[in-house]
């Protein structure tokens, strides 16, 4: 069962097409350098799962508009302001195959228009009173960034639980899908209660994608284009290695430590650590995980009442977790 | 007549102690890492200018309260934000191509860093409903990315106005004191009419600032420690050339334009171009053009009534633009 995307999103293709228009003219600006990068920024969009969350939630909840728009661009201005700034930060020349900005424009050009990105997403929601969305989203800023700033601080001493694990990829990864939920259901106006619902629905799924794609990095299948091992050698410790750590003996645990720790840039030494995991379970575990909170998002999503819009959600779900690459 | 910060902020010392000591409250984490960066930002502040201007114009419209201070720590926030992405863009372009981990380490820490003060801002005025100051900031940070892109832009191809200098000095510098003084204003909770004259006031002591800065580029006098001829270096169009270019016959203009253009990193050819201007009275011109927005800014600050406050805001704006350094 093969899930295509254009498929998962029919019900609200009007809506994503009117969202992509809407999103384009708040990005207007008379500075020509910056209006021909926004042009740029919005040629090279990728697949819309975070506007089709919002739209998707909203539908479930009820209805869209104007602030379901908006509420989608912010979320858009914001990750896109984010996404420009790691570039910077990674010097990485490409971003979905093609030319990133800062490439093409130079670093001080990429942070600046990163903060033009913020400070437009902003203006949008405070001049239309959309403070409750502005909330979400802030929060959601908030929690990534410290997240990520949370896995950097373990990465230096490599001393993880799995309960700190959860916490990392709580914050870095399924805030912001929960806040693409959230912002769908506050949108729509529905109670707080709904709301917190919605959120914790879009919580599980980002636990859930995070922990797929952790599990990526120890997927030795030919098929895969993405290299194996990254996280290793950047040190950064995820379940499945979490895992096997914990069951192994003093003395193996300080082997593979002081492998991740001091020889990780040893393509012979990151295969020994995959070896151990993969011999230790570490896979099975982090794949049940997985799915525990797959069937955690399910659960939740079935609260809602029953509604094609729903049936599109279950299968961008499963479009999310149970990607092959 | 030497002004002396300490003697113009006494009458509002006690507010800055408090303010400090509220700042670093509000940027309290759980993630040690962060935390500790946050201590470290705090003890590198510098004069406090931006507070100070909010703080006095809180006073001289009525009086200080919560949202005075809770608007200065957004304006803080949000410039330590821009300040701590520039840090990296700087490392960034000096490193080009050559990152150790560590360097990357490094520049990943600062942007997300700069990312959670955002956030951080944001949230803080959200949970008070500080909508207006948040929207009086929102504006400063979207004109400051403008108005650094306009200059880029121009910086290209050397086709520059002086309305269009002035257009990008009152952006990229100005908006930012006109937003201090429309906050502390609005903070006071005057009319809409007064916070635009607050706003307007700190707009014109903007101007006056950096075309002081810009004069800084030529001035030659020994005691001067910073560098001339910086601006030139970068093709940085400002109000002495861009005078002394519009008074030079076709030829002179084509060769200053090309020395700008392809030999600025030859010192000899820089302090041609420096010659040049003096030689065509663009010091003079300048100069003449700052104390007019000087003295348009003190104008404006008549309009308020007088008090201990008023006074010490003169002295700052005179401590601000007649500095010698």
């Amino acid at each position: 069962m093969a899930l295509n995307i254009q498929e998962i999103q029919a019900p609200i293709a009007a809506d994503i097409q009117s969202f992509e228009k809407k999103f384009r003219e708040s990005m207007k600006t008379k500075v020509m350098l910056l209006d021909r990068i926004m042009t740029y920024i919005v040629k090279r969009k990728g697949k819309q799962l975070r506007p089709m969350f919002v739209f998707l939630v909203a539908r479930v909840c009820g209805n869209v508009n104007d602030s379901t728009y908006r509420g989608a661009a912010l979320i858009e201005l914001l990750h896109t302001a984010t996404l420009v700034h790691d570039d910077v930060v990674d010097d990485a020349n490409y971003r979905r195959g093609f030319f990133s900005i800062n490439a093409l424009w130079k670093n001080k050009i990429a942070v600046l228009v990163g903060d033009f990105l913020l400070s437009r997403g902003l203006l949008l929601s405070l001049e239309n009173n959309d403070f409750q969305l502005l909330k979400i989203v802030s929060n959601a800023v908030k929690e990534m960034s410290e997240g990520e700033l949370l896995q950097m601080e373990k990465a230096r001493n490599l001393d993880i639980t799995e309960d700190i694990y959860y916490e990392i990829i709580r914050q870095k990864t399924a805030s912001l899908i929960s806040s693409c939920c959230a912002v769908g259901a506050a949108s729509a106006g529905v109670d707080d209660n709904t709301v917190l619902r919605a959120k914790q629905f879009g919580e599980k799924v980002g636990m859930a994608f995070q922990i797929k794609d952790d599990l990526f990095d120890y997927n030795t299948a030919e098929v895969i284009g993405k290299p194996v091992g990254i996280d290793i050698k950047e040190k950064k410790m995820t379940l499945p290695l979490i895992f096997a750590l914990n069951k192994a003996s003093w003395l193996e645990k300080r082997r593979i430590v002081n492998i991740v720790k001091n020889e990780s840039d040893k393509p012979k030494k990151v295969a020994e650590v995959i070896a151990f995991v993969k011999k230790s379970g570490g896979i099975e575990y982090a794949s049940e995980v997985m799915k525990k909170y797959e069937s955690e998002a399910f659960a939740l999503l079935n609260t809602f009442p029953d509604s094609v819009y729903k049936q599109s959600l279950e299968q961008l779900v499963k479009y999310t977790i149970e990607r092959e690459k």
